[in-house]
């Protein structure tokens, strides 16, 4: 801190300063209660930080943003902590505040008229989604941590889950933003609005910059008519380019009916059911693949079974499908999603693998799962790939275990050289390394390996235009 | 052509550096051929240009922007001309050029399984929309310039247009971008990803910043299945209020069916039928406003008929419609949207007019339209208030002619007073002053005067981060 005070203020004065916005009550100094905000959700990795903040609304933390402009203290925004590429955790120098949104968590308007709800940064997500039920209405992003994670967050890493096919990600959700820049001032952009052409897109430019150019705390979310029916089915077929033409067939005859489609390897159900083996067990024989599909109606829950029994018995007819299973009932519905929403805590019960969450044209998912399967065989031979995922948006979460009596720990010691194969390959076929993750400080290094140079250089100068100091959660991104 | 023009490069050696890049034929340097390229679309206003460039392809794009930085000579970028804010023609100082786009006109690849198209700046939007029907495919985005207007152009200005409530804007449209930085750099942007979460949100910057911030060169689009069937049904209604009630059970019973929810007064039919007589007259009698309509359905023309069928027949038995016609074939729907295409025509047939194009949270339209056309009234006794747009998306065209037995050029003398009513209001209800035309140099006092300073400012300063030399576009948006 002796550096970056320039005015000589000792780290006490600047936590008085700190305590005197937020109160004493909301300011953190004792490292053990700091813990629970400094450790990656996946435990992984614990940084280090002078203090944390907790702010109680926006005029405090535009203030709290001020006061470390001056005193040239980092600030890392943190929401629930539930990212996966240490994007909203320190690092380890200590030198950073934690700026917790957490207490930012109202619920301020909801427009039901506009379709609109404004939303504070730390409000969960699933409380978001339940103000939305309550006045008759979908907020459809859905994740699996959405019990724990902020909109904030969502928001900061342009989240994407299980309705992007559909809906969008985060960003496609988002109208209007509040943002404290980097020098502490508020920008409100809370804005409701479907059409507005009035200048540069400031608000897609904070969603997904992970914080590192400013501090969301708040925003206006789209909302729609909640569907009248949702069915699922589950499909077996014989491979990813199968998998493709069944996409293609339900989005044909579907179009915005169609609300998920998801792919699931075999291997994937055998873990699942070997961890999990109360699960249900859809079909009698294993088939290579499954697309996990799921209908929405506005019209009626008549209209939305009409649509997928005939849709995939024209995917019968026509060879594309091998067998199918729909579900009867809400219980059935949430069998067949338990076997897709398992698969990751199966992998984590059968030992640690190497992650890949990675982004392609959907027309080149079956070259790129052939060729990468292939490389990684002859590179690692027996080694486990555990591939599943969002079909329909182009996103495979593309898991590599050790083979069969390696060790797991030690098959991590090659993770640099399975994620080159992997990600070598994404970037051949022109896919991305980070499909909904984000950046992080774990995914740095990656992107200035693989991104185009031009385009590194204009991110930079944008950092550099907004965040001159470079306080706005450095080590982040760039 | 040593570092700066003005260190004494004659405008003579200009010119044979922009010649020897795109070739003699392909740079226009004569006054009366460059004419054309100089004319606002409403023939309101001619500037002047130094010589007009239509490179042939990117890597001539780039040479010609890197030409320019060096010699410090502004660039004006063109498509087709058809903007409506002063956006794409140089101003009167002679010092800028024009940099057409119209010779990248290839539609560079189309990827059916992806549904995606990547084409070049200068293909006309009309020519994309028909390379998708060829390819089985919907290239959603309609507007009424689409002969004329090129995709980059609507990707500059972010268009709008009649498919915005099912589809969104430009903006949503595009998945990737290739863009020649104000440097002469290429960036290779042109990703087909639904999902990408790799840092800054450069794509979405250049979509809207009018050619401010550099040249987009090709894009990737999106493609989506064509629907069955569209139907089209035009809704005698009491009043806005009305329209919107009808809007939201429209959108509660027909989810993303609804793919067109337009807005007339009864004003804005008599003109069409004073000027147009041989236009279809759907009803008998006169009500004071209209909702034209528009259902698609992925499934059948049946389907599609039901939907609307049972929805327009509940709202006229809750009171929320007063009457309705339901085109029962293609001919009939040609002719219920001519009465929505034809409005702008009668006006410009009944004389020159103040014209807004602006929005609103959906919510606000009642009290907006109310509220202004109380204080226009005021002000200006008998005005004339033709106001029509794209109710689903809070878009009005808010037009405002003379009373009668006024001349309509005197009226324009009002030009600043009305606009203060209107852009006032808007603002008051947390509207924008620019739904889809965009800023140019029309609307930049208005935004200077509207816009939070807070966010004008990160606009100053991302435009200094990426055209520090402020050649691209000077003088449109800020």
């Amino acid at each position: 801190m002796t550096e970056a005070q320039p005015a000589g203020a000792a780290p006490a004065t600047f936590a008085a300063a700190l305590g005197a916005i937020v109160g004493a009550a909301h300011l953190i100094l004792d490292p053990a209660a700091m813990a629970p905000f400094l450790e990656d959700w996946r435990g992984r990795f614990s940084g280090r930080a002078l203090a944390v903040a907790l702010p109680a609304d926006t005029m405090e933390v535009a203030r709290v943003v001020a006061a470390c402009a001056a005193a040239r203290v980092p600030i890392v925004p943190q929401g629930g902590r539930t990212g996966l590429v240490l994007g909203s955790v320190p690092d380890a120098s200590g030198s950073a505040i934690v700026l917790s949104l957490r207490r930012l968590n109202r619920i301020r308007a909801i427009d039901a008229a506009n379709r609109t709800m404004t939303v504070e940064a730390g409000c969960l997500l699933v409380d978001v989604q339940q103000a939305a039920l309550e006045a008759g209405m979908l907020f459809p992003l859905s994740l699996a941590s959405e019990g724990s994670c902020t909109i904030g967050g969502n928001l900061a890493t342009n989240a994407g889950g299980t309705a992007v096919l559909r809906y969008g990600n985060t960003r496609e959700l988002c109208l209007g933003l509040e943002v404290v820049s980097a020098q502490g001032r508020v920008w409100d952009g809370l804005r409701g609005l479907r059409k507005d052409n009035t200048g540069y897109a400031l608000r897609e430019l904070f969603i997904g910059a992970e914080g590192t150019l400013g501090v969301i705390t708040a925003a206006v979310l789209k909302l729609y008519p909640q569907p009248k029916a949702a069915l699922t089915a589950l499909v077996a077929l014989d491979s990813p380019t199968s998998a493709l033409a069944l996409l293609s067939l339900m989005q044909e005859r579907c179009g915005a009916a169609l609300t998920g489609y998801e792919l699931m390897s075999d291997l994937c159900l055998r873990l699942v059911h070997t961890h999990f083996p109360d699960l249900p067990r859809p079909f009698a024989d294993h088939y290579p693949q499954y697309a996990l599909i799921e209908l929405s109606s506005n019209e009626s829950e008549d209209h939305a079974a009409g649509l997928v029994e005939s849709a995939v018995g024209a995917a019968l007819e026509a060879g594309i499908a091998l067998d199918a299973v729909l579900a009867s009932s809400v219980s059935q519905s949430i069998g067949l999603w338990k076997l897709r929403e398992h698969i990751s805590m199966a992998q984590a019960a059968a030992g640690k693998n190497i992650k890949h969450d990675i982004s392609l044209p959907v027309s080149h998912i079956p070259d790129f799962i052939a060729q990468t399967d292939a490389a990684l065989q002859a590179a690692f031979p027996g080694c486990q790939v555990v591939c599943f995922g969002h079909l329909g948006d182009g996103n495979l979460h593309y898991n590599v275990a050790p083979p069969a009596g390696i060790g797991h720990d030690g098959f991590l010691a090659h993770q640099d050289a399975v994620n080159r194969i992997v990600h070598d390959n994404v970037m051949r076929l022109q896919g991305s390394i980070s499909a909904e993750h984000g950046i992080g400080a774990l995914k740095r290094e990656e992107l200035a390996r693989y991104k185009d140079p031009a385009e590194l250089d204009m991110m930079r100068a944008i950092k550099a235009a907004l965040d001159p100091l470079g306080i706005m959660n450095p080590g982040k991104i760039l």
